[in-house]
């Protein structure tokens, strides 16, 4: 067939490219990578996203932001802004502009060994968990249960193994901590064990900072080591959708933004209940409540990284119910990316979450329709992008396992079309046609490109019907299973040191066991 | 919670709600319809664009196309290509570009009853089904069985019920009709009897068309309403890839275009084997046979009805077996319909094929994929969009019927974002915040939107897990196949009334049963 299968037995030539295939790419050599630069969807024009931005400086400016705390009131008010009899802070449109012009380009967050940190700036763009989950997703059992710190750990677990999962915030809680306090810091603990990807968490009191930061301190080795890679980031619901601060959290947020954590300012109106019903309008509004919250970054610190988090989220108008798997959401997301751009600051909204209840043909259509406009659209923190369920109830570790091969074709896709002299092929095309073998079948161009360009899925099947029922028709959710066993029978890479591990425990109170 | 559900007992509002939408909205109001304009997404920039259209050029005039049959070197010769000595017909750049400056810019693709017609053009987007599988997919018994041609005529009685399935080409071969010229007559027998759309064919020999027509002028009620209205079109593959022309299959061509049927100009090459391998030179090659194409069309009659069919697959280069579930295959195909922009004229290529096995996660996410790709850039039509799996071996009524649900959303996502001072909501947003109930559920604003901007799943699930659970946690598969079982147990609307259809059976031998 070709000079390379020649030099194998005929029958092994197909197996010898698998094998081939099979063995790990260097990071530099592989198709898809985290940060590959997205961009080339463009749901808004630019007269659009000027539009959009006068109206969220109107909006900023002329209805402001009631419920912000004392300590809030202070810095906003210090930085400019005005504070209303109504309560409620305004934005004058020079003081926006300015902190627009004065942010932060980009932000990188950190992985604890170094290996998969984050630059976020431009188009770049990165897949990963995130959301608050109350359930676990059975999908052999078709079945829902309160997720457990043991649930989130194994999370972290997988996601370390998954190339294309870039980062780990938390996406369930554990419901089986009663004690605020203890699921926060449990919650670091299960996540930092399991993974060395940068993890995204959500403080739900300010009191809960500083032990947190003891625990991180802990585990960087010193408050120096943390304040020069800061491994965590908080996720910030720092606003109570339409045009309120969330106080408490605006109050974590201070306690982050100190203890040199980056915060996403995350904004998760949803569309015709806390947004406007239009797309255009809850754009406008997720897009003003975060600039609202980049002015207090910058007035709490200048320059304290922050990535502008425009999470508005769909709602099934017939019944008032969240939905996050339509296309209306599809393009929430990738709008909101734009607005990013136009702002040139990097920023993260979700993605890739379904509404099914299960990991079956209509969660792979949803999460890919985001997954997708999400990472064309440029992106830079695709939230939420594997495993969640049932409009962000549940989360499913067969779909997380799954979700690795989809966002890698994503990924594939974001990655585009490459042109040059080599790829145009009009030579190769000479070469082929004209006294060639009149196919590209095993030339050097075409084996070139197998393991550079292409990405090939790891449950994803590409068998024959044939080949398929001679295997045993074998069952896509039940190969994930397989493959979630597998990862979880192994110990896990990034477990403290024992001495590290009996300090932290001697300090706090760990579920998990040891 | 809101005046208007007040006005009904408060259980009743949300039943209420879903019972209006469940009302079929006028066509006008409806928030998607054929005919949408994608073009948001551009993977290909205007330099690259330029550097496809030259290498295209270059191959058409130094390489050419071998094997086109006597009466197609006339044509050519005549029009201006050079005949070689190696019997590779070459053509002039001036040639070339002179035809593009004079093609259709667009071309209307009629439905029998004028209900449905596509009006090809820009960045109108439709999406059919299309293809040649040879299987069925039994989706509740995992299994594949050779596919018939009363299967070919439930997927055009279940296609003609499918709002988001615009046109019908024909998705499998009836494998119980032996003889080809029986085949091809009773897939146009099989369709038309089926669906009221716009039905593609595809025929294997020149000397079928002729009889082809005597039914399809029995159809339309005599030759002049048919050449008024040709409801047909064929799928003519007249290219064997790389650079060569398909001979019979140009002679079908002629046959065609004398008849007055619109011909699809289709080029399959599969990148790595019959093309390069790489993204830019597989558009290349498709770009340049299609281009060779619509000069020998429009050779035998200048301006006949041709879409562009620039159809590149993608390969596993593994195993040198078809894929067209990957993220190269959506790229190939957006890219494609980028370079029927570049040219301005009507085209077409493959989206929305699986190569799993059956209607589950993987279809899902492959389906969207491809299919929303191929919608934001425009493409005029996407063939293969739904119920096509195994690489395009088998054809799956249960994805066919999900895929619905699958291309409403992605007809959502091109529809876009509307940006207008309405859409933009500042008054909303003062309104609700500023000494007004805080949420926008139940505003004029917001229950305005939705049926106008909110596309519904027929069959995607959105029911929280309690409710999920309370209905017998329904599987998304049975759910289709009691959708299926229930168009196939209704009357097809588009049967032939008896006299017409005794005449037709009386005259050719129709395999289905009256």
């Amino acid at each position: 067939m070709n000079d390379h299968s020649r030099s194998t037995p005929r029958s092994g030539g197909r197996a010898a490219r698998r094998a081939a295939r099979a063995a790990a790419l260097p990071e530099h050599l592989r198709p898809v990578r985290p940060g590959l630069e997205g961009g080339t969807y463009e749901p808004l024009g630019q007269q659009d996203m000027e539009r959009i931005h006068a109206a969220a400086l109107d909006a900023l400016e002329t209805i402001g932001l009631a419920d912000a705390p004392p300590s809030g009131i202070d810095y906003l008010v210090s930085a400019g802004c005005a504070l209303g009899d109504d309560g409620r802070i305004r934005f004058p449109r020079a003081l926006v502009e300015d902190t627009i012009a004065r942010a932060n380009r980009s932000v990188t967050l950190y992985s604890r060994d170094g290996k998969t940190d984050l630059e976020l700036s431009g188009n770049r763009v990165h897949y990963g968990t995130a959301g608050a989950a109350v359930s676990m997703v059975d999908a052999q059992g078709r079945n829902y249960r309160d997720s457990t710190v043991q649930d989130l750990h194994d999370a972290a677990r997988i996601c370390e193994q998954l190339d294309n999962i870039h980062f780990v915030q938390r996406p369930m809680v554990c419901r089986d901590i009663a004690d605020n306090r203890e699921m926060d810091l449990n919650t670091i603990y299960a996540c930092c064990s399991g993974t060395y990807k940068h993890i995204g968490t959500s403080f739900t009191d300010p009191s809960y900072v500083a032990p947190a930061m003891e625990m991180l301190h802990m585990i960087a080795g010193g408050e120096d080591k943390w304040r020069e890679r800061p491994f965590v980031s908080n996720s910030n619901c720092f606003v109570v959708p339409p045009m309120k601060f969330a106080t408490e959290s605006c109050q974590v947020m201070e306690e982050c933004i100190k203890a040199g954590m980056p915060v996403l300012l995350l904004s998760a109106g949803m569309a015709g209940a806390t947004a406007p019903s239009t797309i255009a309008g809850a754009i406008v509004q997720a897009t003003a409540e975060c600039l609202a919250g980049l002015v207090y970054v910058n007035a709490v610190s200048p320059g304290a990284p922050a990535v502008i988090g425009t999470w508005p989220f769909g709602l099934d108008l017939r019944t008032g119910a969240m939905s996050v798997g339509s296309g209306e959401q599809a393009l929430l997301s990738a709008g909101c990316a734009q607005m990013h751009k136009f702002y040139d600051m990097p920023g993260g909204a979700a993605a890739g979450a379904s509404d099914a209840k299960l990991p079956d043909m209509q969660a792979g259509w949803e999460q890919m329709c985001s997954n997708i406009m999400a990472g064309l659209s440029g992106l830079n923190m695709v939230y939420e992008a594997a495993g969640m369920h049932a409009s962000l109830l549940g989360f499913c570790f067969e779909s997380l396992i799954l979700g690795d091969d989809l966002i890698g074709q994503a990924l594939r896709c974001v990655r585009g079309i490459e042109v040059n002299d080599d790829t145009l092929a009009v030579d190769q095309i000479a070469e082929v046609c004209l006294g060639g073998p009149g196919h590209y079948l095993g030339t050097d161009a075409t084996l070139g490109r197998m393991q550079a360009d292409y990405v090939y899925p790891t449950l994803g099947d590409r068998t024959s019907p044939k080949e398929w029922a001679e295997l045993g028709k074998p069952d896509l959710i039940a190969r994930a299973t397989a493959r979630k066993e597998e990862i979880l029978g192994q110990p896990s890479p990034a477990r403290f040191d024992p001495a590290l591990d009996a300090r932290i425990r001697s300090r706090f109170n760990i579920h998990l066991p040891a």
